[in-house]
């Protein structure tokens, strides 16, 4: 039996395989793209499987032939590629969605661990949102996802699937690259610990929910093993820390002094970033099935500089 | 310049035709099934196209031949037979959805109107339901409905597709026929009209939410209407009323005194019922773009069944 | 473990369940119609599935739970619905054979037996067609039928999936019913049988190259059944019989001696009857596989109005 | 108005984008990749699409944006690259030529120009083909492209789509790259062009039929504006050269005197390579449009090495 991730070689699914691969498990990465440096280290202790999540044979191909006990189903066309190419967005994420939970359903998978993500939320909502806001959201990545949450949510209470999703904030952590509004979180420590300055599009003001890479993966596998009596939802908000970006660079320069980082806003992206919940509220993660968030400000810093430094090769 | 209907043989679609034929508009009918009764005295004032949602290249076919200028998508596996058939659910109500909007962009479709449902909302809400109240369906039909309700908000502000949808509660009238568990509402009033006894499958205090179909087909077409400048949302609740089933008897009887309708509660049946919103607040289509219902209890009642009996021949 | 048959509630399809339900088999009929009054005998020895071939899911379903054995696909756009629903064809016929092999694929099914036809060749060939005959097909469903039988074969030596296909001309027998240009050669012995003159729609010269059903059922099973080591090839030719119009009307007489039939030929009809070869060679099933045909037109005559007369109900 | 190349960042793809660019044409590629340096000197003179064939409302979007009045559809999973992933296969050649037809018809695509291949035709045929001799392909590559020409030809007969295709033998010239079993006929110039030693995986008695890119892309363009009224046929065979291995050393060394070319025969390549027909029969293009290949061995090898050599950087 293997844990199969979608998206396996991407920001999140690499770092979850490294997890799994540690804990002894196997794992088989599904993902469009072919290689990626992200999973250097671990390249012969995974499985990889190149397809198209909108290509309903090969997931099905994929699950069958790996024995699959348990899908992460990471993959998507993120904010800014899903805005790019929203056909392209809705064959992989809504489509792609369904192949996975009917792979699930078909070849008998224990459990579909879905992540769903803050923009799923729209405007003229609460600062702090809860795992009870509406969801209104004004891009082809939120509108999937949500999809995508309700449908895992049907397949559970129709067919039995055990599907379980999380509602992520920005995750940052090496290897996180651009794109996105969101890209800067990410930058602002990656950049100077490669010894390069970095100009933020941001103001020092800006202020977004963030996730650790290490507690997203955590927070993942956690969620993949709680006990079912625990669970009281099928989706949760997934709590991180929001530091305002100004506050990100004091934490920086406590570990790298030196180092330049300038903001030079540009006003659309100040205005997206804005137009963002300031911070998610996971206390339902909390009470149900016991998550605790153990990268706050200082730790993330602190740790994301580290690892990017001692395996760099991985990372750009 | 046309307007298509599709589910134009079905129930609302046919009352649509029908309405839309003498106001002289031009009207084509998609729908799955070859032939249907209820248009029989419109047939050949209206096209029909036989064809299925799910087929991509005849919904394109069919929105290019004719020169389609508004499209009224009411065509859907309703709540019963998208539990039998939650595959067929999915490539109707989900895809069929998006095959409409790309039609509709690809060739300049004016306007879209979309039939949403109170369906789309879960449990553990509010007795009465506004526009804002969050929605966790529980069944495929309201999940694919709120899955249309979020992609066509996005058609609209990505592509400036003109999606205008509306939230139905259960919508009565002659033609209703069974299937679901709010087909009591219509056939407590079409069986005894038609002079038959009838036996209803809920208790007397059973209260569901009703939209008399002349209102149904009327909102549509006043929201297709409405000036661009006084829609604040793209999806309007539609308010109706709400009697229990004994008040809909009492109702009846005034108009058929001699009547035989039981209540023979079938538990499952009654749970179903119970586990509806009691009322939907439909404030804001008031409000916006001056939406009046105009058929209560008495009226809805009155109509239904001097139309049954007058074009009986359509609706049995 | 079941046998599965695609368009189970067809012509076709429905004599063969008969078959196999009186050779002991657990059969399963998929179909996209609900019911059907050709097996009304069979009905309560026999599970249905409703369902579209050109759902994906629906198919892989199917397949799954019934742990199936073999699929007999009879199931396909025939002639004349094809041409007035290419595009439901192409989803049906092309996307659905697929569909068929990628569930035999993923659910390890030991056997495919796929219908052709003889309509998979075109124009400007032999009299008479053997297997080696170019295939340049002028209708959809002769386009999808010949692209089945190269994917099958492709599947067969790709990924070891047992696919074997029979070309058949048209097969006559009770049940056919109307359609297509070849439908009067059962209507041509049914209506009479039924007590009704008719009127053919052909010259008394035309002549075709038929089947009688229950030499195709036959086939099928000895086809399924017939020795890997025995099949040089995997579609196969079945050769039948190829009267004239006159002469079936003669072998009629013989039977029904007062018979009322007719001859006014429709131009259009008798074109494209006279556009068809005029003889299958089916001499490599024969000697690959041992099959032989046993009703010629006598006998296929004599069996065809017995049948008719004894089950009537299921055959109008 | 504009031509549409699908695969247009692709070997065959570039070359016929560069020749219509020259001929002041206005250009757009679609393409499942996002660049290519075989481009990069006609880059800001064409437009660029990326999208998925097997992803139908990308490809309609691509066709209605550009208002394209003819589509070179070159664009497929060549064979071996479908051999590696049929199941892609199967979506971007079936399906995705399906989207393109469907998109001619829907927007009024004056005429679509097909890529078809000599693996259309299988094992056991003569050692020169013509148009007639009958295609069992024998890869997933050769059985979607005979599926391409059916469906091709049906959509001109039915709806009047002006399809036309041209099956091409192994196409060589600078950029062809490495991948499938035909590759050495190509790389065996390119390498010593660029300086290299070359081990060819086949004896110097392969022997296979060979076109020349330049010729390619001219038939291409010949066949497009071809009348229509010389047309006997919708697909065409068009006849290179066929030398044998050893025949093309011979040549090339006319030019480059000291290269390096050894022969170290690998036997299934080998095998594959002598399965493959010897001569194509292009008379019919010869006598229908007039269709004349001008480069042959001494001709093709010249341009090749002189082009490689005068824009390495293109090709490398």
């Amino acid at each position: 039996m293997s844990k199969l991730i979608t998206g396996g070689l991407g920001f999140i699914g690499s770092h979850l395989a490294r997890k799994l691969v540690n804990a002894g498990e196997d794992v088989v990465l599904f993902d469009v793209i072919p290689r990626s440096r992200l999973i250097d280290d671990i390249r012969d202790k995974v499985k990889t499987v190149q397809g198209d999540l909108g290509n309903w044979a090969q997931v099905l191909e994929a699950v069958k032939k790996y024995k699959v006990s348990a899908i992460y189903h990471t993959a998507a066309l993120l904010s800014a590629s899903a805005e790019e190419a929203p056909l392209a967005a809705y064959a992989v994420n809504a489509n792609g969605t369904f192949h996975i939970l009917e792979a699930a359903r078909l070849f008998d998978v224990e459990t579909v661990v879905f992540l769903s993500t803050i923009a799923t939320y729209g405007t003229g909502i609460p600062d702090r949102v809860d795992d009870d806001v509406i969801q209104r959201p004004t891009t082809m990545y939120g509108v999937t996802k949500v999809f995508g949450e309700r449908l895992g949510e049907y397949y559970n209470t129709k067919f039995g699937v055990n599907f379980r999703g999380l509602r992520f904030p920005s995750v940052i952590g090496p290897g996180r690259g651009g794109g996105g509004a969101s890209a800067y979180s990410s930058l602002i420590i990656q950049e100077p610990a490669a010894g390069r300055p970095y100009e933020a599009y941001v103001d020092e003001e800006a202020r977004i929910p963030l996730l650790y890479i290490e507690d997203a993966v955590q927070s993942m596998v956690a969620l993949e093993r709680a006990p079912a009596g625990r669970l009281e939802r099928r989706v949760y908000n997934i709590e991180g820390f929001s530091p305002a970006a100004g506050q990100l660079v004091a934490s920086i320069k406590q570990h790298m002094p030196g180092v330049q980082i300038r903001f030079s806003p540009d006003p659309e992206m100040v205005r997206i970033v804005r137009s963002w919940p300031r911070e998610l509220d996971g206390s339902n993660a909390r009470n149900d099935w016991g998550w605790k968030t153990r990268y706050g400000l200082e730790e993330a810093v602190s740790h994301f500089i580290k690892e990017f430094q001692a395996r760099r090769h991985l990372y750009e």
